[in-house]
């Protein structure tokens, strides 16, 4: 099924007409894929599931464009990145081409299908806006950041799920909690792998996302845990090169405050909700399970 | 009838919830909202033209930002840009909320429209990156270079102009033609404004296409007329900082072959084949030629 989307994406890309377009597009490595899955593990007789599922992924590869650009990353799914190798600007607008392209195919779906797809591309935007202003100072806000997480990242998998859903004739509010818990308890999972991991398993340095700003969940907890001489300490480290001193204080403190655990523990709880919402979808759990251990 | 399109403009943008985006959109100027006015000009009485001409202003103001980023362009409508004063990354990010609510919305429209308008995003994309692509070196081809103001520029007028005759239940087809001849037409005199215009008049500086290394008309017609010494002269000033001298010289040829005079009868062709589309239309008429008069 997976290669049906693949070839979709291709057939899309292609169907743009731009040689250098196609050329680039075909150097970005593809990752799991985890939105088309869930579109045609929830709709998977539905003749159009491969179609929907090329436009989501078409549309999550041009985030990725952008956000690699917006954050300055010089690896994506451990590769070089195309801003790294092309330059920021040939990303910005290979993400436009993408973009523009998986909205015009879009049009060609139920109304209730491309809205949800749509609106979700604006959360998702804004988002990553609420992400980059996040980081200029220490969040110590957990529903400030949760709320950011599910715009970034739960909202287009939320739309994923919800439209299978509609595409299969089920309930979409059903598949949209699944697919909003996924998409939290996915994004929870990734931050404390960004912690957990090593630089080579992860293809960036490790705490890159808090040298970069980015307060995740263990060092919202971690604050909340330390005494005030260690909050100062943890704050003074924010957004800068820290040293390895300090990297390694940070990781035992975690360890020791158990802010590992908790953020764990929540994207646990947010799992076995997702499980509630669609009881007896054995490949759906599957999907919430294999992605709870994963480690990278 | 623009103030309706303005506020639904700012309607849409309050939608997104997200109060810097509101903040940062309101700094944009607004521009001659020549996209919106060709829709309720050709659809006065429809009642969605104002909305479907908030979501092409939307669109275009999103291509902008994006353009300046890709341009290095620090003034935009004789102030700064947002690249200029937010950075290149706001700029992309607002570009993108733009963009997608501007597709979120477009979903309310009949397919023949969406797929009309979302189409010509794509085109505009690809004509962005080409327009870049050419830049690269000196261009001397007057078919590729038409080819690349279609779908950067006329693309999108055109399918603003079909979408107007959509909605008053005209032939589309008629108005895709103007809209495409009035959009070529407007990017050949953009081009020749740059070269006959003062800094001051353009809100940058003079030959700035030349120093970005795009050869546009009335440089493609230079070189075809110039000797050979002199085309080697002019090859040897593409992208760079010129001298007053090199920039003088240009200027001088370009008046004594009639490269710009050829130039704006080329637009003036186009303009007149845009006439004869929409025979009878004399508001669209004065539209065609208030924008060959104008001068910035």
């Amino acid at each position: 099924m997976i290669e049906k989307v693949e070839s979709q994406m291709n057939l899309l890309v292609e169907e743009v007409g731009y040689s250098r377009a196609t050329e680039l597009f075909k150097t970005l490595k593809g990752g799991k894929r985890l939105r088309a899955k869930l579109i045609f593990k929830i709709a998977p007789n539905a003749e159009n599931a491969p179609r929907l599922g090329a436009i989501v992924e078409l549309i999550h590869a041009a985030s990725l464009l952008h956000d690699d650009v917006i954050d300055d990353a010089m690896t994506r799914r451990g590769v070089s990145s195309v801003n790294a190798t092309q330059g920021s600007k040939t990303s910005i607008m290979l993400g436009d081409i993408l973009y523009s392209k998986a909205f015009a195919t879009l049009v060609e779906f139920d109304d209730s299908i491309a809205s949800r797809i749509a609106s979700a591309v604006t959360s998702l935007s804004v988002g990553e806006m609420i992400d980059v202003e996040m980081a200029s100072s220490f969040n110590k806000d957990e529903d400030k950041y949760l709320e950011m997480i599910y715009l970034k990242t739960a909202s287009l998998i939320e739309a994923c799920s919800a439209c299978g859903a509609i595409l299969a004739g089920k309930d979409p509010e059903k598949f949209a909690l699944y697919g909003k818990n996924l998409g939290l308890a996915f994004q929870i999972i990734d931050d404390i792998l960004d912690i957990t991991s090593d630089e080579e398993t992860l293809g960036k340095p490790a705490l890159n996302d808090f040298i970069e700003g980015k307060c995740t969940l263990p060092y919202i907890y971690l604050y909340e845990a330390l005494d005030p001489v260690d909050k100062k300490r943890l704050t003074s480290c924010h957004s800068r090169k820290i040293s390895d001193l300090d990297s390694e204080w940070i990781k035992e403190e975690m360890v020791k405050l158990k802010t590992i655990e908790k953020s764990y523990m929540l994207a646990q709880k947010l799992t076995q909700e997702a499980i509630e919402a669609v009881k007896g979808e054995k490949e759906l759990v599957n999907i919430l399970e294999s992605m709870m251990k994963r480690n990278f």
